[in-house]
């Protein structure tokens, strides 16, 4: 278990920590999060292939053992969207990632919950059967669900420059974690979805999609591709 | 398509409309959540057997033709979670059902991401097959992921009387619409999970859940019970 500072040099809050590991893309989300808001924290690379997040000391932590789990001094808090939505909360007064006013704020949660309930399922249940069942393709249902997933996208991209509007968001940045990593397994079709394929675009040249997600999306393309026969665009 | 004032003669906001099937654990916690702050909303009912969620009128509101739909003048949310946090977040200055401080809601947050992409998507892995596709009975794997969401939910209670911590929050109310419709399907063995069924049982008292959840649920249960054999503890 690896203890490291934040990838930027930003303004330090050395009681918190975030264990995570970067192939995880809940874990990226919440590393772009910290890098948009250029805040650093400690954080604790967890081998997950070695069962590192099963220790008694993890456990103690997160009973459900899942990855992130972030400590603010006593808070603990194991749900990326939650995580995510806590720091916008409490160190960024500007309300620029999380609106502030309960309207604003209804629409980047509905867009974390269809995060939480459709994307992220839809990616496990493509992904989990290649690194954890020795499966070497992805499944035809899934590569189905995932279409659907890109099709409700690019709907709710209309006449939107990013999801949550004007500006990128949390909306943008847990979308980004986990479209980032589904495009890996199924090419976005840019004839069929040209705003979501411009979209991901676009986010991917955020300095905090290349300090933050980059490194473990390449981590997980690596790994899928050792694994599977994926059909590239 | 009916359309109805609400279940209690609560404060009045005409300009608010839920679009909602009984039947739906979603669209329960949306119910439960208005009757616990007493507002009377504008609430119209969507047979969804008969296709009502997918015309014209429904689908320019929600493009991913789900329910429950909500309308507060110009503002749209399609997400129960993130419709239950709005009303709470607006309507309820207490921060009694949403925590105002951001560690507080991080925690209510965490426990709504959880029924998002833990508990609803087991729910429909569960139901679906039976209301959908001839199936008549609730499949092993579906039993056991339940089960696992019990055994979750009775370690998230150790120590609590309810989720959020000394009183009910919008954690424990939309836990409620979907573990007791989870419980219809497969019964919480009292044994094993002791604290979830107490919570059960408990919740199942207040007047919000007996005005705006035991009917549907009542529906639901016999819908199952009329398509499929559910084993009763």
């Amino acid at each position: 278990m690896g203890s490291a500072t934040s990838r930027l040099s930003g303004t330090g809050m050395e009681h918190c920590t975030l264990w995570k590991a970067d192939r995880s893309p809940a874990c990226r989300a919440v590393m772009m999060a910290l890098d948009s808001m250029n805040l650093s924290i400690t954080e604790v690379d967890i081998n997950m292939d070695k069962g590192e997040h099963r220790t008694q000391e993890m456990i103690n932590l997160n009973p459900l053992q899942t990855l992130p789990v972030f400590k603010d001094r006593e808070l603990v808090i194991c749900d990326s969207h939650a995580i995510c939505t806590y720091l916008a909360g409490r160190y960024c007064d500007s309300g620029r990632l999380l609106p502030q006013d309960p309207g604003g704020r209804s629409i980047v949660d509905q867009h974390l919950h269809y995060n939480s309930s459709i994307i992220y399922p839809r990616f496990k249940a493509a992904a989990y059967p290649i690194i954890y069942e020795s499966c070497n393709f992805v499944m035809p249902q899934q590569i189905a669900d995932i279409d659907g997933t890109y099709s409700d996208l690019e709907c709710m991209l209309y006449k939107r420059t990013w999801f949550g509007g004007s500006w990128a968001t949390l909306s943008d940045i847990v979308f980004a974690s986990t479209v980032s990593t589904l495009n890996v397994m199924v090419p976005i079709d840019k004839e069929k979805y040209p705003r979501l394929s411009s979209w991901l675009y676009r986010i991917s040249d955020e300095l905090y999609f290349v300090t933050a997600n980059r490194k473990g999306l390449c981590e997980f393309s690596r790994r899928i591709g050792e694994l599977a026969q994926i059909q590239q665009s």
